[in-house]
């Protein structure tokens, strides 16, 4: 069997117990773990428990501390700069967005700028840290060289993603988290361990030829961004991506383009030295609702935007999807059924339980 | 010949003088025309003089408010919703971006919705305002509907574009401008002329299959989201576009989605009544490089960042370019040579100066 079916609880105490093994404090063990397994419950596989085997090896190079505080280093009424001290990215982050929100209760909007962090999981579950507040959520991130901007030959920058969460009143809300690739690097992934070749459009090869080989990026090759060709708006894609590396990792001081350092996992390029600035970075804001206007009569809005899209006629046997729709229809189903690990996840948790003495 | 070549001046007085004529004062004339060219000198050509006559035409059908004066309906430290009073998009918009700019100053960052407007032109200008400050400029808008979202029939989002500015030290700043969609329809509109072929992947039509007839957005089909397709990435543009949307129309009590009035030239479908807001409505913010970290440090970084990009290795006869590269090559070339102002344009602009008395 490819895949074995574990409930969420289970990974849950189990990812918890890890961190916790490694030092980190209950209270930061139970934050991180509830992001790797929001991504799995979301199924966005490749960022969740999938992962946890990479912080521990960040861990044993001496690059994630467990033991260290994020401080805020300079701010203002509306915005702060986190020194999140090489500790969790995943914990850093949510500690970031309750600044945001804090700044935000306080003179509207809040925004934090990140450094020294690492990995942060999945960028929707800290934007959606915004939506009990009656707040909009923004997140940026970015990841080591995995992607060639428009004409590039070289890996500049990595699959940098972007999270929008808005809230509704009875609809459940609007919540958009995308990286800014044609495909997400975990789709390729999937494609290179069963050897399946991929889709023209996602990937060039090392000469900035059109390639299906799922390891092209190993292989000299690098993921497009989303619009795939210069025709087709990959300067838009790319645009982006320098948008959320500029304002994660050149406004915040930390890393930025191909010096971003890599995640111990992710297939990417080795570290360029010497850094050009403190670890891996982030940038996240909250805005409130009714700094702009009456959040009823907002949330009642975006009901009727929301059932206004849901409903327009569409192509047949598909309907339009609100962004966030996929993600939540499967949180649902595996809440009650667990998340399928695949076997070479599954080995790498087995290998953790037997090291840290965790039962699985 | 398809082209006349004007010269910026010529054409910023007489864009000008009819903003005078059709009662607005002399500076909002002023700042209108600005506006205006300044997409013409970016070789942003649908957004310039070729739109004047669009907005003589809402004017004359009464949309247009020349004496109006848009005003403040909410305000908190960082934020603030405008009511543009049904005035012009190209002055309300940069009334909104000082109104940001200001309270940057004050708290770190400032973000202002705009209600009650109308077009204001490219997007990247009203960006562009932040940077003398040292502020990030980040500005969305929307339009009326032309871009059918992944599996819709329906058209329910304009081109809403993004522009994000970012100021350097010695090197230029970062200007990204673009639609969320696969092209631009500027481009269309310059084949539907020439009545030649597009791409695939910028259009579908009535039945939602692939069409390279560029007429198609006016016979049932629809723009395309940036992405082409679902498995090339369409729902990121898709929720670019509706981020967008919302933000301009939802958060700011504007219309939204398939309600967004249309533009008297834009080639999108008629009105949707009755309206579910008011007008048409934008979202800008501007936010202090110091509120993060010491400006003339960031500053020098981005420097940094865009040498790096610049230089990457790149396929042959090409450059990697930073986003705003070609459009200010370009405006450097058309403030001393003019710009090409195509015949049918040309003709518009000679009714306007019959009408208005203003010599072209």
């Amino acid at each position: 069997m490819e895949y074995q079916i574990i409930s969420i609880e289970r990974l849950f105490s189990f990812c918890k117990g890890v961190f916790v093994k490694m030092g980190f404090s209950e209270e930061k063990a139970q934050k991180a773990a509830h992001v790797l397994l929001s991504a799995d419950k979301r199924g966005i596989d490749s960022h969740g428990v999938a992962r946890l085997s990479g912080y521990v090896k960040q861990w044993d190079m001496g690059k994630l501390q467990s033991q260290s505080q994020s401080q805020i280093i300079h701010q203002t009424p509306s915005t702060a700069t986190l020194d999140g001290q090489a500790g969790l990215g995943l914990v850093i982050a949510q500690e970031a967005m309750e600044i945001a929100i804090k700044k935000a209760q306080q003179v509207g909007t809040g925004w934090v700028a990140v450094q020294n962090s690492g990995h942060f999981g999945i960028a929707g579950y800290h934007a959606m840290l915004a939506l009990p507040h009656d707040m909009i959520g923004i997140v940026t991130t970015h990841a080591s060289g995995l992607v060639a901007p428009t004409f590039s030959l070289e890996k500049l920058l990595g699959t940098n993603p972007f999270a929008v969460a808005i809230p509704a009143l009875e609809e459940p809300p609007f919540v958009a988290d995308f990286a800014t690739t044609a495909v997400a690097y975990g789709k390729l992934q999937i494609l290179q361990r069963k050897n399946e070749q991929a889709l023209e459009g996602w990937m060039q090869d090392a000469n900035a030829n059109p390639t299906t080989n799922p390891h092209a990026p190993k292989e000299g090759g690098a993921l497009l961004p989303l619009g795939s060709t210069r025709l087709h708006g990959s300067h838009k894609g790319y645009a982006l991506g320098a948008i959320a590396d500029i304002l994660s990792g050149v406004l915040s001081g930390a890393n930025y383009g191909p010096w971003v350092p890599p995640f111990a996992t992710a297939g990417s390029t080795s570290e360029r030295t010497p850094p050009v600035g403190k670890g891996t970075g982030h940038f996240l804001g909250a805005m409130r609702i009714d700094a702009f206007r009456e959040a009823d009569e907002f949330k009642r809005a975006m009901d009727h935007w929301i059932r206004t899209f849901r409903s327009a006629k569409a192509i047949e046997g598909e309907q339009v999807l609100i962004p966030g729709d996929p993600e939540r229809i499967l949180e649902e189903k595996r809440l009650l059924e667990g998340a399928p690990i695949h076997k070479a996840v599954m080995t790498d948790l087995e290998q953790l339980a037997q090291r840290f003495e965790i039962p699985l």
